[in-house]
């Protein structure tokens, strides 16, 4: 028995039909897709789905986010990265977070992302001051109840924290720079250590649903050899490897400062890119840098809303395609996106890089956008052989949008509606593994509401813990400034920002 | 009897708290705000609404709207502003469209703009071939059903379309250019009668919250004569008067060729430059541009959606704003924003200016665009001293979010969640002149499923003809495209493109 959507408009993005609308009856059986035909037979005990008036496409994967940033959504505004990092990635006085308020807040999030379109999540999960099993396991256990797919990450800072930026040595105060220094870092043992047993201790999670992932933080905030064993040790399990590389100006003068090179080129020399290697933002690349990214088939994860807000900059859309460099989309977290839902990322990225050269043949197309929702972040997710198309054999992770909506009249197009008109409203019903997650715009196996009164009563001490941080990292606030407008008036002879 | 919203979150927009969250109680009466306290007596037959766990705001007001755009929501993509108006505005061709098919379309503009958040409209409606009564009488009977405030325009073009161009006259074959300076183009006295007659017509329509608007497209649109007339007749009737103006490369090069100055300078010699002008745009002004702007009382509208859509470029936000020039909020029409949603507009305002400068203390704030969304777009559509913030004596245009929603979670300032976490999918109740107009999320006096309907049957007629118009209007896409190239190249002194 499996279930057959007959007759409807669907984008398959694959290799023959791209994100053009075709019509088409699916057939899906034991989670994966088993027919793609004009008509498909249905047989006795299947559940049919009326596919007219229906829009059916794969699932969205968020290639990069980061669901612990869930309780500090809408809390900042007007902060370049290195000064908002300074809160939502606490220097100092961290509390851990209990497992508990970990498994709530992992919940409301893929909710919130299952509601709108997203079947797969590259979950980049930090916790301050640092992570254990009992956290982590509260990731894997809270997907596992939403449904949803994901790669779910180990993050890694194993320098000082002061020592990853540029000038701020010299800027701040030599107590606040000692106290710092002072606190433990992770070995590169602890963290390959951990990733081992994290490899072990998930294996065939969910039915092989969930993955851990390795995410040395930064280039400029792991050591070497922490960067090349993390690359080898996913090269070695098959998993991704995920890196925030340029995101900023201020990172691509500490390129220079730091290794007399850029960020890229560091990660080259030491051994740590490789097909598996996603990089977050790649903003201010340089063209060789695109070169080599493009040579050693690194993916980026580009994160338009989150570089906006931060004021990052605007990434190089058009480059990365020459250089046939494999992009994917992503929220980042809700800290500097205020909310994960995937269709904002889409028409951002659809819309922005169409200011970035008067020559309209050289903007980003709906059809690129597509492409880097789903095929592009199954490739950087490692996933690419089992999602990110619609695809005889592949698993049934996939949209069905209700077509009679205002977003889609007058149906003009239903590529261009999905990416420019439509906000995840029309979604009715989301499948991943041929399961039913989401069912008239609701997740079926989760209780919203009982989430949603849990998180208000949990909220006055989440509030005290973060309003506590704010207190004491606000100290960091005027050599961290002092340190950003300096690099922000260096020349790093690219430029990313407008104007 | 009146309704009492008791102990909301409210975000007033008055002078005293601006956007902050603030928790008032409010007391409407006859369609007005007649009393805004922390406590407010309620009397017998009085509806009381619960606004704990409620945000109360100021409905938005969309500043820069075609509603005519709507049938072509979802059809273009990749067309510069002066290739897409060859499909979106024809040349050549048009047939004009029934009363019945305008009045289907203002609706379910109406609808989905209501739905968003939107309670005026500053609808710029056009018609082609030209716009007679019965069509403007069908978008007046839909705005008066719909329950919508709105400015609604005669737009005119009275110039041969090729000659509102640079170079297209030295690109487009002899016969092309024969043809269309050969279609009738009314007189300022056909435009000025039009207007003189609607607001007669029009007067106190739906008790004033329906408005006629003067609508001269553009100044190298619109003869002199023109332009100077409808900005008399605006102010004599206190009317806005709404005019494109720079919104791209094209249009500064235009002014340089055509008149040998900027656009703006050649509106104030002419005398159609008051503080009752809202410009659409205003993109590629110069310093002095803004200068005399500001002097002259005129409003901006800011359209970064369709901005970015045409390629257009990004506006001098900052700037505008060092200038304390009033700045409203818009769509832009459905052909180029591919949405009415407001919230859309309301968050790209707030990303796109943290890209333009390095100095985030110069970057747009929630605070700048909740004003633009709201008071300024009242400003500029002459109707701040009615609505555009909660005060006593004001029209009770209001919007009810539910904050006990994803997109609000958690509740950490609202109004940031407002601006950057929220998509109108937690709205639920729209107040326009004390009427509920929105209730639980639906239009009370508009059945939306039968106008979904309708718009279906319509379909294949509203396809034929506008595909028909495509081919015809192809004609034009090379020249026109030389000289779209031929202005990208030349150098008009600003630069609103990234990269």
């Amino acid at each position: 028995m499996g279930t057959v959507i007959r007759d409807a408009t669907a984008i398959l993005m694959d290799a023959a039909t791209g994100s053009t609308p075709v019509t088409r009856s699916l057939r899906v059986d034991g989670g994966r897709i088993t027919r793609i035909a004009p008509e498909v037979r249905t047989e006795d005990g299947d559940t049919v789905i009326d596919g007219r008036n229906r829009l059916v496409c794969p699932g969205f994967v968020n290639a990069h986010t980061h669901s612990w940033e869930y309780l500090a959504k809408g809390r900042y505004d007007n902060l370049p990265l290195e000064l908002w990092m300074l809160y939502s990635y606490p220097i100092l006085g961290a509390r851990p977070l209990p497992p508990d308020l970990v498994r709530l807040r992992s919940l409301l999030f893929a909710v919130e992302s299952l509601k709108n379109g997203v079947t797969t999540l590259v979950d980049d999960v930090l916790e301050t001051p640092g992570q254990d099993f009992a956290q982590l396991d509260a990731v894997f256990d809270a997907y596992e109840t939403a449904g949803v797919r994901a790669n779910i990450s180990g993050h890694i800072i194993n320098r000082p924290f002061v020592d990853t930026l540029p000038y701020v040595p010299d800027l701040l105060p030599a107590d606040l720079l000692a106290e710092v220094r002072a606190l433990p870092v992770p070995t590169t043992a602890d963290y390959l250590g951990f990733s081992a047993e994290a490899f072990a201790r998930y294996r065939d999670r969910a039915g092989g649903r969930l993955r851990y992932m390795l995410a040395p933080s930064g280039p400029q905030r792991c050591t070497d050899d922490l960067l090349a064993g993390a690359t080898e040790l996913a090269d070695a399990h098959g998993a991704e490897c995920h890196v925030h590389v340029l995101e900023t100006k201020t990172q691509a003068v500490t390129g220079r400062e730091f290794y007399g090179t850029t960020l890229v080129e560091h990660l080259r020399r030491i051994g740590a890119l490789s097909p598996r290697t996603t990089l977050a933002h790649g903003i201010w690349v340089t063209d060789r840098d695109v070169e080599i990214l493009a040579e050693n088939r690194v993916s980026v994860s580009h994160n338009p809303l989150s570089n906006l807000k931060l004021g990052s900059g605007i990434a190089p859309w058009r480059r990365y395609h020459d250089a046939r460099v494999t992009l994917g989309l992503g929220s980042d977290g809700c800290s500097s996106s205020d909310t994960p839902r995937l269709h904002e990322v889409i028409k951002s990225a659809a819309l922005l890089h169409k200011v970035t050269d008067p020559d309209p043949d050289r903007w980003s197309s709906a059809d690129e956008v597509l492409r880097a929702a789903t095929l592009g972040g199954a490739r950087s997710a490692q996933l690419d052989a089992e999602i990110g198309s619609l695809e005889e054999g592949k698993r049934a992770d996939l949209l069905i949008y209700d077509l009679d909506t205002l977003a889609f009249a007058p149906w003009n197009r239903p590529d261009l509606h999905l990416v420019y008109s439509e906000n995840g409203s029309s979604l009715r019903t989301v499948m991943i593994d041929g399961e039913v997650i989401v069912r008239d715009g609701r997740v079926t196996g989760v209780d919203e509401s009982a989430l949603l009164a849990e998180l208000r009563e949990r909220l006055p001490e989440i509030r005290r813990d973060q309003d506590d941080l704010d207190r004491r990292n606000a100290a960091f606030h005027e050599p961290f400034e002092a340190m950003y407008r300096r690099c922000a008036a260096e020349n790093v002879g690219v430029n990313r920002w407008a104007g």
